[in-house]
């Protein structure tokens, strides 16, 4: 990723450590990334003392040119690496540079965000507050933005003033996958089915969208009881109805024009992007979820407050 | 539960085979439950042969008494025993009892019922029509009805003059299973909390009911990381966020009196009572599941055509 044409001098090692994956790059000044690793180890749920010996594995080579590192996502977690607070929203670059927090020398966590919820509750983020920020420096135009981060829990991001305000966490991916897996039987094993029908997402998107999510994914069993949905179609038709039933609770939730970026792996991002266009919805702009929270680290890294 | 005073002929072995348990009654002309038994096996996911061999091992004594026997629930699902044709709604008894189908001599299997949903597909149930059937038989006042037969596959049926004419189903029960199981490690191993808090439940109920389902599941996770939701009442709080949601989903979707009945074991029908009071809702009469599918056999077997 670096220009050949001049010399970056890495300034920064940014870690994004989550619930399936440990992605780290080695950032410039600028944000660019000169090199990139990953491997797929969850941050929570693994012994008190691996996180570092993992660390020290995957980017020890980087630590040893006396970088520092600067760690976001589930790392941060009850369960994690090192629990860090919660920042409460509204939340910018400044006041997560504000909260973190340095369980070794020379490698500090970024905190998660914490919103109300009307309810009286509490919804939180770890990991989409940083590729939040990260888009809006990729995008500065968003100032007041919806920005959507699909994924195991989904998250819907109101930015008031370039900070994030409140959000909704939906449990798409998760339930996708523990259905698929408890359903096995009927579904088949392989996820990925080439010979899927091109229609069933769709199909799925309209009916998740127009019916309560607990009758929508009955559906699925009604189609494999009476044959009208062949097993090659099972998982693209779930994907669908889950991802129309997230984007329809939101719609419905929010009077806004509706979210304007989407972040997230490519495969991801254009399924979210079929199912809005399936919905007569406008799209948001579609930005790649390893290139914003890279930008996010480097954003947050420079919003530290002076010594 | 023979009265003691009168001596009743057996004349039917009834059994609900589902997709957990397999509950045999022996039944006398009126109805009475002679004797019972039950074993914890599903009928679907077996291999082709132990059907029998399983009910051998369970009412062999009662056959050789050359008793008939009459089976309902997933024994006759596709994967199940003997797949038999579902009975297109509305179905009383007599429809039920002109789609017997008779795998083995002696033992017939009654179909389930397929309805068409609002969108071109159709739902369907197996087990839970004889429930309905038997229901109306112990209650002859609902000849126009809401029942509801909750568990794995909650349905919630319209009955009209008698016969079932659709219904819609919800996963409830099965989503239960399968988060509890995914969310182990925060939630612990074990459903029955006795220390829970009485509110937890409850609380669940409302958030469900005013919550799309997937943003609802999330405040749990977000409970547990901010240490809001102790773990003792996590199990409870999400039978709540599950029971509630598909209250209202029904709710929403109606605009009837509500549901009259209630067709559940009696722990699971106690929770739906809790939860409509929640909600400030009608409650429904609760019967048991037991004894409506019992009467249920014997009202589909009486219905049969004569030879």
């Amino acid at each position: 990723m670096a220009a050949s044409s001049e010399v970056h001098a890495p300034l920064l090692i940014g870690v994004d450590w989550g619930g399936s994956n440990l992605r780290a790059y080695l950032l410039d000044a600028g944000g660019t990334v000169l090199e990139r690793r990953a491997a797929p180890l969850a941050a929570t749920g693994i012994p008190d003392g691996r996180h570092m010996q993992i660390s020290e594995d995957i980017i020890g080579d980087w630590r040893a040119r006396n970088l520092p590192v600067l760690v976001c996502g589930m790392a941060g977690a009850r369960n994690g690496w090192h629990e860090v607070p919660y920042a409460q929203g509204p939340a910018n670059a400044a006041t997560l540079a504000a909260g973190l927090v340095e369980p070794v020398a020379g490698i500090w966590v970024v905190p998660g965000v914490r919103c109300a919820r009307d309810d009286g509750g509490a919804d939180v983020m770890r990991g989409e507050e940083t590729q939040v920020i990260g888009a809006l420096a990729l995008d500065p135009s968003r100032v007041d933005a919806c920005v959507i981060c699909p994924g195991t829990h989904s998250k819907w991001v109101d930015v008031h003033g370039g900070a994030i305000a409140c959000f909704r966490s939906y449990v798409t991916g998760e339930l996708f996958a523990i259905i698929s897996e408890a359903w096995r039987r009927v579904m088949g094993a392989h996820t990925a089915q080439p010979e899927a029908d091109a229609g069933a997402f769709r199909r799925g998107v309209r009916i998740g969208a127009s019916t309560p999510l607990a009758n929508a994914l009955f559906t699925l069993r009604a189609g494999y009881a009476t044959r009208t949905l062949p097993q090659a179609d099972m998982h693209e038709y779930l994907s669908g109805l889950l991802i129309g039933s997230e984007i329809a609770a939101c719609r419905d939730a929010t009077d806004g024009p509706g979210p304007s970026l989407l972040i997230g792996a490519p495969e991801l991002a254009a399924r979210y992007v079929e199912a809005f266009a399936t919905l007569d919805l406008p799209t948001p702009r579609a930005l790649d979820a390893q290139a914003c929270v890279a930008r996010g680290l480097l954003q947050v890294w420079n919003a530290r407050p002076s010594p």
